[in-house]
């Protein structure tokens, strides 16, 4: 596995100077205390324990993974003494309300501490991070008394939360979900059913676990309707707040996996487990949205971790390992062969990485300011950020993760046949990447999302030229001769952003029109806008990094123009080389549907 | 893992109905006997033996892997009972020389044969499979009592063969080879050296192993040119032929690898072991370029038989699974939810699938006619098909491992979160098919082996012109208003292919010309080149396809009018939804090397 350094250089970048992290904190309500300097603590104390106690086991735990025995889940060696420092240090609580035992820090900064976890060690962030989403469902839908009992362990990372939706029968389509929750009378209720692919259902790092599950009460109407959220703990809770007894909650068994083989993910049997409704009755699939966003943010992040941690081991192992000359004559002549990063064709797939890493930060870290605003800014504003980050999120998550993966291949393609090998720790990160583009919705539900839900039928089109206008007013504002920046070194990136983003609403209208006829036009043409989506978007934020890299070199006083200088490389690269894909993808969708849709189901193949 | 069926349809489609083997084997001088009945008995008994004794060993063959005891290396369970079928029917000699014990059938049949059982199990299919690299080897550069020693056993499959070239320190740069072959005086050798990566390099399956290997005699010259070739049994072989003593070739250690763990893969130990040259002293690279070509072939297949087995399975489990409504009203209004079939985005990864599937079983069939026109037509047409042939195998082992990768990987996406999972073994098919872009030379090696040797090299530019004059021809022949054939129906394919090969012809032009005053500017365009070239030459096998299909739908007479149908669908989708990402690859590459070679070594990261 490659030794991980955290990109603390590249972090620092976006927050600020490319995104004035400093100026946002100091206007939100609970960003008081998080100074530059605070925040620059909080990067390094995190990467401190990233790369000490939890990137060291990350290859250990893949060959480990977890066991199951008498009915208890183990996590490989090592991933509990890591946990309790990390509990310990108060790490769990930090971007969490006061009021309930946490540290009260803004979202965005538990999403960049998660990122340096993630990169780490994806198996073990697993844990705490899928813990996140119960708290936040818990803190949103649940009652005082609820929050009482249940948030304040978890906030302090005594306790684990999990999500328990899917069930064998069904995955995305939830409505389908069959497990029952019987009422005792008393306002409890009873919770009968298989739930799978849960992740860290079962455990040994805390006494309890909180599950946050799915299920049906009786007489509920059909499909998404009839469904309602309840909390289930694993153990019941004494008067004190003790852990008591069983709750039948037990961990049927644990699936073998291509990869993140540290995190348990678990079949999870519910045999008339005591629980307390979460949230309205029948009303769970909404309240469910809540923990799926966050999900799928912190599944976007994921895409950018792989993709960080194969980059940084296929650019040690280019520079170290020597094959071949360079084409345009010998590089190191006093080696028996030059090293791999004097090729071109590695280079390509190092630069590739490169870009998609820090584009894919970048525009992760903008989103996450409109987490922060959502949870603290007053509820009028509440809809607006919403409506921002709802629209980016299926980007985020569906073209983040796919590039994720492309770049964790990328960076074992550059080991040759050693990257296959295990030992090298690079296929591991291909594995455990995999699962990035399946979960928290797929990149087709993503698309979907993004095309049909947040396009369509929210804002009947109008969240794209809304979001082209902000590409458009950067293009003016850096219009070269029109301008009031007049940067005629962004020329080329005003030129093409401009183009791209009188595309992208051209296109989007040219869908809106034909599924005015044909519904099955929205479906066929999703995936590939979600594509294009994404890489206009990811130019857009590499403009938006080029501006300020020349900001930094004309006006001076830093000591690193090779960094800037790197970016405005970096982001010539992804003109060049990664951002004709979308001329691809704009063509595949306008071909329309008729040619995916009319080939027989039985046509498929002929024996 | 998913049931095999082989597409015997398909397959005999393309082999009696598009490429006319019928006549082509009529033609040959040992394809007498390959008329088209034994052509498909051969077929069915490669697809009964692949299907009933194979096929059902591979998952069970990715769970329990290779077991190296006591230096001695065990096949998982059933895997030397299913050789000894293999072996007693007589298939490892279908397609080898009748004087050494062959059935001397033309080598595409062979090629054929191969393919089902490459489908079927991968693994097991290796074993058989880099056999026919040492016997080919060892056919066109050994002497005639090597022949006779070594050539009989193996093609009867009484032993098995290995090539080994791969050392710690060198991959591709084979130039770096140290394993030394030290003179006995009397025209053998005594080997001594590590090689790694040795595929069935020990295995349980036959009592004997003919190794060849790459090894530096002493005083040779430095680099490339010092090498040779020499034949290193396992066990020595006693005057009668029988196996006699131990060789002092020892397996050092199995590598865990991230697939294809059935096969072994193996650190390979020569500690004096006797052997004999195999071809001229000095020349081994020469020699060796013959397994090569054909281990690039064979690999070219593995793109293919993952394509194939993964759209398999992920089409079975299309029509089985339900989930949400299609966004076109209710499709099985009677069931909970519509089959994942009817959703537009599952029918994109299964076309896509399907169309790769089809469209790289088209350009190895066309291909395989060279290899046996090579074997055995007269020497002055051999350079002849040697030049078309080696113009195609990097487009064929580049372009089509890379899209198998890509098709076994949506393949397990139809699955959703289940496809990770190991039991339904949709992973395995990526895991055994990510091999095939790094082993016999990895795709930026195809790449350059096709724009840097066999365009600029060795044709100055015109093996590009070559291929698309036959593209134009065909273009010419069916175009609606002046070809002879004046197809109406063609006419989409005519034009863009039209325009295509005429773009190759300028892109290639616009390489050559930057390449004289910047050899990087070759490395820098090779992958998009090699991308844009495969993708442009799939779309040309669809045309002729279609062009055949719509001939048969024309003139009736045969009984599934659907089948043809369905190839005409399939290469609407392949020209609506595949091919336009030959516009990223061309618009990639024509921006040139500047942004790919200008970032300093030292700035790719900063900590």
């Amino acid at each position: 596995m490659p030794e991980f350094k955290t990109p603390l250089r590249d972090m620092k970048f976006l927050l600020h100077e490319v995104f004035d992290y400093d100026s946002h904190y100091a206007t939100l309500p609970n960003g008081e205390e998080a100074t530059p300097d605070v925040v620059d603590a909080i990067l390094e104390e995190s990467a401190r324990f990233a790369e000490s106690e939890i990137a060291p086991i990350n290859q250990s735990g893949d060959e480990e993974g977890c066991k199951l025995e008498d009915g208890k889940v183990t996590t490989p060696k090592g991933f509990k003494e890591a946990y309790d420092t990390y509990r310990d240090s108060g790490w769990p609580s930090l971007s969490h309300p006061t009021e309930y035992g946490g540290q009260g820090l803004p979202m965005s900064l538990g999403l960049i501490k998660h990122e340096i976890m993630a990169t780490a060690n994806w198996s073990w962030s697993m844990y705490p991070g899928l813990s996140i989403g119960a708290m936040n469902t818990i803190f949103i839908h649940g009652t005082d008394e609820q929050k009482q009992k249940y948030l304040n362990p978890l906030v302090s990372g005594e306790w684990m939360g999990t999500m328990c939706l899917t069930e064998p029968q069904c995955g995305t389509d939830l409505g389908q979900v069959k497990t029952k929750a019987e009422p005792n009378g008393d306002g409890t209720f009873k919770i009968t059913g298989t739930k799978i692919f849960i992740s860290s259902g079962d455990h040994d790092m805390t006494d309890n676990i909180i599950h946050v599950v799915l299920a049906r009460l009786p007489g509920a109407p059909e499909g998404t309707r009839g469904i309602s959220l309840f909390i289930v703990p694993k153990m019941k809770i004494n008067a004190d707040g003790s852990v008591g007894e069983s709750n039948n909650v037990t961990c049927g068994s644990l699936e073998k996996k291509m990869g993140i083989k540290a995190s348990a993910t678990c079949v999870m049997n519910f045999d008339g487990s005591e629980a307390v409704m979460l949230g309205p009755e029948n009303k769970g699939m909404e309240c469910m949205f809540t923990f799926m966003n966050t999900a799928r943010i912190g599944t976007a992040i994921q895409g950018v971790a792989h993709s960080e941690l194969s980059f940084q081991g296929a650019l040690r192992y280019a520079k170290e390992r020597r094959s071949m000359r360079s084409l345009s004559g010998k590089k190191e002549p006093e080696k028996p062969a030059d090293a791999l990063i004097y090729h071109a064709d590695v280079r390509r797939m190092l630069l590739t990485q490169k870009a998609i890493t820090e584009g894919g930060r970048a525009m992760l870290y903008h989103a996450a300011k409109f987490a922060d605003l959502m949870a603290t800014g007053d509820p009028e504003d509440y809809k607006q950020f919403d409506d921002k980050l709802g629209f980016l999120t299926p980007i985020l998550k569906g073209f983040l993760t796919e590039l994720g993966l492309e770049s964790a291949n990328h960076g074992m393609q550059v080991f040759g046949g050693h990257g296959y090998i295990r030992e090298w720790g690079m296929e591991q990160i291909v594995r455990d990447a995999r699962i990035s583009t399946l979960y928290e919705g797929t990149t087709g539900i993503q698309a979907l999302d993004l095309l049909g839900r947040k396009v369509i039928i929210l804002s009947r089109g109008k969240a794209v030229p809304e979001y082209t206008g902000e590409i458009l007013r950067f293009c003016g504002h850096h219009n070269p001769i029109t301008g009031s920046r007049k940067r005629r070194v962004l020329r080329r990136y005003v030129t093409e952003l401009s183009q791209l983003a009188v595309k992208w609403n051209y296109i989007t209208g040219r869908i809106l029109m034909a599924a005015r006829t044909d519904r099955d036009a929205v479906g066929a043409a999703a995936y590939d806008f979600m594509m294009f989506s994404g890489y206009v978007t990811m130019g857009y934020f590499w403009a938006q990094m080029v501006a300020v890299a020349y900001d930094k070199l004309e006006h001076g006083g830093n000591e690193t123009p090779e960094f800037y200088k790197a970016k405005i490389r970096t982001a010539e690269f992804y003109l060049d080389r990664i951002l004709p894909r979308q001329m691809a993808h704009a063509e595949a969708l306008t071909n329309g549907p008729r040619t995916l849709m009319s080939l027989d189901n039985d046509s498929f193949v002929f024996e």
